[in-house]
């Protein structure tokens, strides 16, 4: 193993398809990259096989481990009885600093709070955020949007906290020097919205010029796909549900493009034709492309693969794993987050007892 | 004018496109339909023009108004200050009994903000509520989805109350005999989501059985358009988020699919073969045949069309006002949330003040 590289810790036990398609995935990175190396967690007969098959095991250091959390276990059993678990294990190798950062298709809610006890919050956040790419007009072809189910509520100082997290991810890992941030809000007038938005919205804006981002100020759902934002900012259950609205209403359209065109004989010989064009939207559509949640704001990184993700989707978040780990990013995001504790949020409204005073910066 | 005939009062003056695109849409609804009749306010020399020139000038009465409430206007001014306005004068046909149905492309809060002071509130019912139609994998082809951004907040009792209403809304806008109902959440499980969430789900579920609709349980942003629920409950502020971002992100991929193919040359000619399969999906999903969000729980009916909405638009937010004018839509509501008001919400945690003691029933 080479100084140089970079090791991911993998929990490869927790996605919808099973730990062959994990081992796939990071198979695929492998090839593509090099400068990566693996821990992975989970039973060591059954990863052992898959992972001589894929010929990646010069690439692999296997922990093993008995237990598995299923997708419908609650967040707060884990916690408490979680220990002898691959997921558990995968987070423990980022704490040990074994390894960079963690990649999981497993239960999101026991991710977090398995996150949240083994990593704790970096200094000065409230609540940690969970942020998603989607797919938007910008050059990069992503945004990012945060929080999308960390907590179910944010108030105006974790909005702030989410905005400048929001800030350092796509310095980090879209190269964005000024990114462009945006609150979302039911309305662009000033006077709209809940009262802890039009807080947020002065102290975001407060907060752009010494942060050196650009402050858009209020968007609407419309705008989350567009090319007027780079990171957009709510609170954990509006983006949950814009979430999984947008990934409903695409299943929607792209099965009635199927059957519209499956509808006649004519229409499928136009189909044939068209091919090499539907195939082009759905590569720039594909949802496994922009496939991992980062959790924002603990000591440590950690990339949510979707449950269901395939090879391919496994391998997306390897890679930005990957390009997160490289940029240092953990450690900015805390500076970042810091500076502002420090210096400013004292001047918000309703400013609440520091979380520092829980530890000291363990990073 | 025969006594069976329906009228509509249609504010003629408040979209984006102008008057003569709104009474094109009437003449549209006027062809299709004649049993329909209008009472349109506005400019009367404008509208008399563009009547004359459609041939419906014997469908037609016209209430002149000197003003129009703009795009921008707040809502608190235009109650104060907008009573010779068209969107005045439109919905006091319905206050006055002239008309069944307002029909409007105006500023969406000035419109409830009025609707609110003229046509007062269902008793019963402490926040009114706007419901809109949701493309969807239904037989009917729409969901119906409520409170899309009347307000922006909703407790536990609102969001009884907005079951109720939707329940009431999709038996007489859609025929339904026993609706199922569905509360957005960020999950599914109990446990999950914020506390009102969690009392309304309960409350809604108790409901169930005496209102004779089928309560689904939680449901997630991906099902919205989906073939589980026919009526989806949220509040205001996520459910006009949610709408947004399906519009969004519909936007995002038809934009697309064009550019998929107009990528090559072969791709413009699969194009061309390809275009009755396309205008087949964009007929299958044209939000203009979706188009009018009705205003639920007051004392009258109120259907906001869209405000950059066509000639087709506005036409279908008239065949929609139509057909709650004829299934004595409005009474049916006012009952079914009364009679809720007095037999049960009681038992419900927290009870407030009925809001009854404003006024008596003046349906």
């Amino acid at each position: 193993m080479s100084s140089s590289d970079t090791v991911i810790s993998i929990d490869a036990m927790g996605g919808d398809l099973g730990p062959a398609v994990v081992v796939a995935g990071m198979a695929m990175s492998a090839k593509a990259n090099p400068e990566v190396r693996f821990i992975v967690h989970g039973d060591k007969d059954e990863l052992s096989k898959h992972i001589e098959k894929r010929g990646i095991a010069d690439r692999c250091e296997i922990r093993h481990t008995d237990d598995v959390v299923t997708m419908h276990e609650k967040p707060s059993h884990v916690m408490r009885h979680g220990k002898g678990t691959s997921m558990w294990s995968a987070i423990d190798a980022v704490r040990a600093g074994d390894a960079t950062v963690c990649v999981s298709c497993g239960n999101t809610g026991a991710l977090m709070a398995v996150a949240m006890i083994r990593l704790r919050k970096v200094p000065g956040v409230n609540r940690p955020a969970i942020a998603c790419l989607w797919p938007s007009r910008n050059p990069s072809g992503f945004n990012v949007m945060l929080d999308v189910g960390a907590d179910i509520r944010a108030d105006q100082d974790d909005l702030l906290q989410y905005a400048l997290m929001g800030l350092s991810y796509a310095r980090n890992g879209f190269d964005l020097t000024r990114p462009r941030i945006g609150l979302l809000n039911v309305g662009t007038e000033e006077h709209k919205g809940r009262a802890e938005l039009k807080v947020a919205h002065e102290m975001i804006e407060a907060a752009a010029e010494y942060n050196d981002f650009e402050y858009v100020g209020f968007i609407e759902g419309g705008d989350i796909p567009s090319d007027r934002v780079d990171v957009i900012v709510t609170d954990g259950f509006t983006g949950n549900v814009a979430l999984k609205t947008a990934e409903g209403t695409a299943n929607l359209i792209s099965g009635r493009l199927r059957e519209a065109f499956l509808y006649s004989l004519p229409s499928r010989f136009a189909a044939l034709l068209a091919y090499p064009s539907l195939q082009r939207l759905k590569k720039r559509i594909d949802p496994r492309q922009a496939n991992g949640g980062v959790f924002l704001g603990l000591n440590g990184t950690v990339v949510k693969s979707h449950g269901s993700a395939d090879a391919t989707g496994v391998s997306a978040a390897i890679k930005l794993a990957f390009q997160l780990a490289q940029s240092g990013f953990g450690e900015k995001l805390a500076a970042r987050v810091a500076s502002v504790t420090e210096a400013g949020q004292s001047e918000g409204p309703a400013p609440k007892a520091p979380t520092t005073a829980k530890g000291k910066p363990n990073t």
